[in-house]
């Protein structure tokens, strides 16, 4: 790799940026970033990188190309970049659902032009440059789209980079990747924003100051709550079939816990909870997760 | 305080056991424990106090019995210290749903004897004598529960002790404790069984390795869906009735969110979303959760 430009320097952009920095991937690294206000967070923290005024400068002078940014801005990126990019330069992106993103570039992008896109299993409920790591992506999962039209020395490329940065990679089709991660992390992310709406719906019907108590789950719920919302609107919007199949599941799920809730059902209950006990140690052992009760907090 | 008997010494009941060794609270501590493989444990650790071989004998001996035994089992114990027991004791416990073991203690406990419930919001995934903590209880929030025949010395005896072990108090009548409880603790605990459970439903029926790409948000709700199951089956069942509507206004709120995410409603979804993230400020600001992104995990 020679120069890449990162568009988009929020949480996950200025992480990689940090790392592409540190592991010495690049010979010069790009930022593009329309927010005045991350532009001057940039300056000040003094991150690496050459921050560039246009698109076109940096897309001119890149080999590669990474979408930092929310889904939602790749169409109005890529209908400015197709002015400047060249069939040399490869363009990824870190978008978290594929189908519908992968559906705007083959409809936006200038034809010749690749696009591979990735997806690493990484971020926070953070947001901006301030808060990346260079660390981010270490030792975490990074899936490889592979669509009919991918060809594999971009795949090749792709994971060099990945696994230069610490990331372990996967491939899979851009269906494939929605619909997991419909369940592993677009669900938990609604669960968890309806669980906080919920709780905030039922302190002011019942005028308790029932936050202060949030100690006993809620708290957690809360954290996953307070991730980016215009990231996450995107992912709700972009992968709407699987999220819709999945609350569906859900909701049967939970009907069935009320269920034998309200009949005392001690069999069924205890089956249930014993059984999901058994993914926290398949977690742990799969390193995706702190090995200390409580996620080692006090 | 003179003695203190312990009945149950599992995660919270070793970690009260040690608190109140620490802190010099009692000039004796009995522990009453009927699990051998925990007795064992307790040995090997090395805890204080002594472990009494019958209730009677612990019963007998102390001023204040603190039951940490799962909710299910206080019918049994109570019908056995009937026998021993002398109006001079307070009996408190550390239950987590308030007005069936009301209905429990009034109907079954000797009668001249008082109770005073108590419920300290701490606890972890894990379970067992030697998780427990010195400081499980510190700085975190302890509810007492005031019902029309509590005695005003009877709570100030149990606030001091508290206070002691080094909690904050609060006073609360069972209603209200399991109304607040339902929504902050026992709705999220039964949220993530489900949200765990959902994931196990969808592995098996689409033959997927999803557990390994967990850290996207699902490996949060594994924890809490790995909490003790004979604790939550007693909870889900002693408060089932706060807990159903409690579920009822989750699916109506989840219903909600799947026409905005269906119907691609960005305006109503934002609100949702930005809406929802201040709790979490709130939940760091009342020292409720440690302040760090991603619970200072890597």
């Amino acid at each position: 790799m020679k120069n890449i430009l990162i568009i988009g320097c929020g949480l996950l952009g200025s992480s990689l940026l940090r790392s592409i920095h540190r592991k010495k991937i690049a010979k010069r690294i790009f930022v593009y970033e329309k927010s005045k206000k991350n532009i001057l967070k940039i300056k000040k923290i003094n991150l690496p990188g050459t921050i560039v005024k246009s698109l076109k400068e940096g897309v001119k002078n890149s080999d590669l190309i990474i979408f930092c940014t929310p889904m939602s801005e790749y169409k109005n990126i890529i209908l400015k970049i197709n002015n400047y990019i060249t069939p040399n330069c490869l363009i990824t992106d870190i978008g978290s659902s594929k189908i519908e993103s992968s559906k705007i570039i083959k409809k936006f992008l200038k034809k010749e032009i690749s696009w591979v896109s990735s997806h690493p299993i990484a971020g926070s409920e953070v947001s901006g440059p301030e808060h990346g790591k260079y660390d981010m992506f270490f030792d975490k999962w990074c899936v490889l789209i592979k669509e009919k039209n991918t060809k594999k020395k971009h795949l090749f490329v792709l994971n060099k980079f990945w696994r230069k940065i610490g990331s372990k990679t996967v491939v899979m089709t851009p269906k494939k990747h929605d619909k997991i991660f419909s369940i592993t992390s677009h669900l938990p992310h609604l669960i968890a924003y309806n669980l906080v709406k919920s709780a905030q719906e039922f302190e002011k019907k019942q005028n308790y100051d029932l936050i202060k108590f949030s100690a006993g789950g809620l708290r957690d719920f809360s954290r996953i709550a307070a991730s980016n919302e215009i990231m996450w609107r995107d992912i709700f919007f972009n992968n709407k079939d699987n999220i819709s199949k999945a609350i569906n599941l859900f909701i049967k799920n939970l009907i069935e816990f009320k269920k034998d809730i309200n009949s005392k059902n001690d069999n069924s209950i205890l089956k249930k909870l014993i059984q999901t006990k058994k993914v926290r140690s398949k977690i742990i052992k799969l390193k995706q997760d702190i090995d200390k009760p409580d996620f080692g907090r006090n």
